[in-house]
């Protein structure tokens, strides 16, 4: 059993903390936040604390807070003698070298409070600056999730990315849809099915071969009927960026 | 019961008639397609037909086809005294002219050829030229699917615009995920978690909700990062695109 403290009180946090209190092979001990309102939600559950000068000695420390803020944190626990590691996709494990022993635990998911995900199913890319340190997390990992990977900064930023074009930029276009609908006085949520049965076909189909729609079939005459109903010159300008990729990238092979 | 026939041996058209043969208050009496290869599927469970001038007396005969070919099959069928619809998201009810009596009946989703979808959860957009014709496929629609609405030709086309940037854009976005992963010989299975949750966050979350990443926030750096990791142009310039418009939506309300 390891003990576990966790710095940060938001999605990641909250999400990694009810997924290690269900676990034998983890407790945490202490939660760790500047704010005294976002450590109400752990405080029933383990010690909580604002002061970072009274943390807790423990053999791993997650640090879970937003990006910019994690050099900082390292920095202000470099006194520890547990492993310190991050859970940031975007973020080079060389910046907690205020931290001797240091390493990645990123969970390559989208987390929203209050909503538990079954960590089974989401990936863990690892990494850490010794052997034995990653031997601890591969462990750790491998009790929370199926899929448990050893990842490079270099490459966990580029999956990273890739999370950027297929979370952050598809919900944007979920949003546009939603825009367009209510532009219109109709209701959105006739279109969630889809969205849904979207993102399953991938299950069995490959992303080239799910790809439809008059971009993809060359359909001049819907492209700009299309172009006609869209009112917002954003709106435009994905619709014509988007269309002219795909029929870029099917034009060639069709 | 009432008797169909379905023009077009495509997703849309298997999808239907698989839901139809489950239903008692209706039955599929013949398919129509051009080619006898594609007609194979039906052969077994009803009469098939290459020839538009055997095609049997029906109450309603459903136009199963491509967009173009809408208009083409309609006038081959203009003797016939059942209701006549399509099934496109995309096309008004008025390319029926050629039939007395015509509407529309418009899954709202994405069919994969050999996947049978639960069509209760599809929603159905109806129309029909008449009241009589429209309580028929209401009563149809109901018996099939859990959402069913009347819906305009206007309002339909507006519902396909937006199908188009949740559906047919998304998943070219899916399509950039990979092709980025692959170019670094990194699985793209490792984002198919991600991408279902992403989807499936819509139920508990709106969309603005919901949206995060570098650009939700205004991280330059990161922004910036990625765009010196990506090599081909036009994943930069959708990079660039949305990522401003992002910055542009939520950057007004920061």
């Amino acid at each position: 059993m390891i003990s576990v403290v966790i710095v940060g009180t938001g999605n990641v946090s909250q999400n990694l903390f009810q997924a290690f209190q269900n676990l034998k092979e983890a407790t945490v001990i202490q939660v760790v936040g500047r704010h005294k309102k976002g450590l109400a939600y752990f405080e029933p559950y383990c010690k909580v604390s604002t002061d970072f000068d009274s943390i807790l000695p423990s053999d791993l420390y997650v640090i879970a807070v937003s990006d910019n803020a994690i050099e900082d944190v390292s920095a202000k626990i470099s006194f520890v003698k547990g492993l310190v590691v991050h859970t940031s996709g975007g973020t080079p494990m060389g910046i907690l070298k205020h931290n001797k022993r240091n390493g990645v635990f990123y969970p390559l998911q989208t987390f929203t409070k209050g909503k538990q995900l079954d960590f089974k199913s989401v990936p863990i890319c690892l990494e850490a600056s010794n052997e034995e340190d990653l031997n601890i997390l591969l462990e750790l990992g491998q009790s929370l999730s199926d899929t448990v990977e050893i990842v490079s900064s270099k490459s966990r930023s580029i999956l990273h990315l890739s999370a950027v074009f297929v979370n952050n930029f598809t919900n944007y276009l979920y949003t546009i849809g939603e825009e367009i609908c209510e532009q219109h006085q109709l209701d959105f949520n006739l279109l969630k099915p889809l969205v849904l049965e979207t993102a399953e076909k991938l299950s069995s189909l490959s992303t080239k071969d799910a790809q439809t729609g008059p971009a993809r079939r060359g359909d001049q005459k819907t492209l700009h009927h299309h172009l006609s109903l869209l009112k917002q010159q954003q709106h435009r300008e994905i619709y014509k960026l988007m269309s002219n990729t795909i029929k870029a990238t099917y034009g060639k092979k069709l």
